[in-house]
């Protein structure tokens, strides 16, 4: 039997170009034995054993729920799965750190988002990967699919198509449209950036942040920082500081020049974080030493980077009162499922029509406030196995839904 | 506690429009009991306990997958769940009898139709309720879609549309697309018949019928009842025959004038009736009984309509051999659930790139099959809950796949 698994080109890349029918690579990667036949099913939640129940849960029973909702629209939320069920959409154009690789190589990714929503929200989702990169194709498609789902959560789509997207989604429609890659992570940034600025004795008005990145992550950590009441922030691009006096910014970054940036810096990162209290990296650089050395006594850095950090945590260590990371191997990993499957279970709960700031800043004060008596440095964000995160997450996503008029019910 | 079951309007048609919440009707109903909170869920298949679960489902160990489908896209049949997911698509617009009355209120058949893929044909499913009417946007959206599934079942799309966009979809897509009120019933409808002349000692080529209805289900039963060699088929609607002489056909009807009507029949569905050996309705309307008198001796009558058959069994047994409806409460069920969950389970089994007449020409024939060492005139087609059924169907289907040259393993 062993010569079956022996495969000489086992050191190929993906591992599947061994074998002649492309499987027998497999063999050698436990991520492609577990991936086979996909990661999620379907099942359904009534009985269909007999004559009695198809009766009930298809014809002639279920035409009484039709009619029903067809009078009264609002009870297709009572009386379907639309207001447990979130389409995970992509184009498939920024798909983890592997770029543009279409929409069917995307599909494992949106499949595994798909069943932490499960696991960690309750939350059921279905991947939706489409064929089409055109910005307006997108919102179309997405906008016809709506009636099907209570929520929309984009996924690994291009900046800066995704914010046109995401805006004109949720002006036409009456659940919530949440890019994670902007959102999921500016939440748990901020609510990690809450807990160390209180384990180091700070106030967030008093903070300068730099953000090295300002892509998707980027802008939309900027924008919740601002919403925080951070003191300053900066962010910086390939190019510097983005700052108003800057020619080559797109509307996107004009933007945020508008709202970041107070201190009216200019010139490059090692600039902006001379004395600065926070490094926020979503950049995927690599950050000097030198230019680390020059940041306030205690900084806080979070070289969120995957899998190469902007500033190797043995690094910002030397300098920082408190190191976090995407990785889970370190201990205060960022990491989004600490915040999309309450956040969109909190909001579908009270059937909110979308998710605002307002529910994004609930969200990272009640994950912040899980381990608000367990504070460390190296424990300023729970794990993501903590069982206290969702429930807490969604009930304060559902009641901030209710504060700012978004829920209807 | 009586006081809060009792709705002083129960006798609303709804059953929904008591209490002021809306909701105390349903107490009335069982329908609306077993319905609340919709029918389905998504679970996952590979576990997500802890870090190291995570790693592999999801970050890091997910990027080789999706590396390994963006080099060899056909891997993502092996490595998704894109080959056991159907699209469960309508646009609500010919829902059971109630006619067009939007995707909301869809939802729930289509969940419906959902859970029956699972649990009689293993085939996870996915409703798709689109927010749209038009032929080109239906198109256009669901070609969108396809790289997430693995197969389109159409349902509930009224009449002439669904052809349009039955065909354009298959001529795009390399997944089955397959309009299930047309064809699942025609599929079923000829296993009947298969065995009904059997019965009755008869050659499938020396039968004459008449099909009332020139909808959805009435042209692709025309089509099959043809390609199985049926001696002569015409079909009826509003206006009586549809003849070649007509000028008020649709392009569609015109079509089946073509390869209809051998005889050169003209007049009412009770010209066409006179001698025949099989009625076959799918039309809703009521048939005479004298017009049934005159049909040859020993007939067959599947009159399907629901909830009022065309011909009551009670009539139609005064005349017929053997007497088949679309209801649960007479034996004889022509129930499209005996052919959908098996056919798209053959055809996605073999990566089959569309579902042709010689497959369902197969599905029929395995159907028929099941129950031939226990033909009976109660007894020409089996029950949906035979167990029987769908690995017969499942298996006839994906041979006739590889026969066809339609399969890609």
């Amino acid at each position: 039997m062993a010569a079956e698994i022996v495969n000489p080109r086992s050191d190929s890349e993906t591992g599947v170009e061994g074998g002649a029918d492309g499987t027998s690579g497999e063999l050698f990667d436990p991520a492609f034995a577990l991936h086979r036949g996909g990661k999620m099913a379907v099942q359904a939640t009534v009985p269909v054993r007999d004559k009695d129940d198809l009766s009930l849960a298809y014809t002639p029973g279920v035409a009484k729920v039709c009619s029903a909702i067809a009078e009264r629209p609002e009870l297709v939320h009572d009386y379907t799965w639309k207001s447990q069920v979130v389409a995970v959409v992509t184009d498939g154009t920024a798909v983890l750190g592997l770029g543009d690789i279409g929409p069917e190589a995307s599909l494992p990714v949106m499949e595994g988002k798909a069943i932490l929503f499960k696991q960690f929200g309750g939350v059921d989702a279905v991947p939706i990967a489409l064929a089409t990169t055109d910005t307006d194709e997108i919102v179309e498609t997405v906008a016809r699919l709506a009636p099907s789902f209570g929520g929309v959560n984009l996924e690994d789509i291009s900046a800066p198509r995704c914010f046109e997207i995401e805006r004109k989604l949720q002006e036409r429609l009456d659940i919530p449209v949440f890019h994670d890659d902007q959102h999921g992570t500016a939440v748990v940034t901020l609510a990690a950036l809450r807990n160390s600025a209180k384990l180091t004795g700070r106030e967030l008005g008093d903070l300068r942040a730099v953000i090295s990145g300002a892509g998707a992550a980027g802008v939309a950590i900027a924008k919740i920082l601002v919403n925080a009441g951070i003191g300053d922030v900066s962010v910086c691009d390939r190019k510097g500081i983005v700052s108003a006096d800057r020619e080559d910014l797109t509307d996107v970054k004009r933007e945020l020049a508008g709202f970041t940036n107070k201190a009216g810096l200019t010139g490059s990162l090692e600039t902006a974080l001379d004395g600065a209290d926070v490094f926020i990296g979503v950049s995927g650089g690599t950050v000097p030493e030198e230019a680390v050395a020059k940041m306030a006594k205690d900084s806080l850095i979070f070289a969120m980077a995957n899998p190469n950090p902007e500033i190797h945590p043995d690094v910002a260590h030397k300098y920082a009162a408190v190191v976090a990371t995407g990785r889970s191997d370190f201990p205060n990993q960022i990491n989004n499922v600490l915040a999309f499957p309450g956040i969109f279970a909190g909001a579908m709960q009270v059937r909110a029509s979308q998710i605002t700031e307002g529910m994004k800043l609930a969200a990272a004060e009640a994950l912040a406030a899980v381990v608000a008596d367990e504070l460390s440095a190296d424990k300023v964000i729970p794990s993501p196995f903590d069982e206290r995160v969702a429930p807490a997450v969604t009930a304060a996503v559902a009641a901030a839904a209710r504060a700012e008029g978004v829920a209807r019910r």
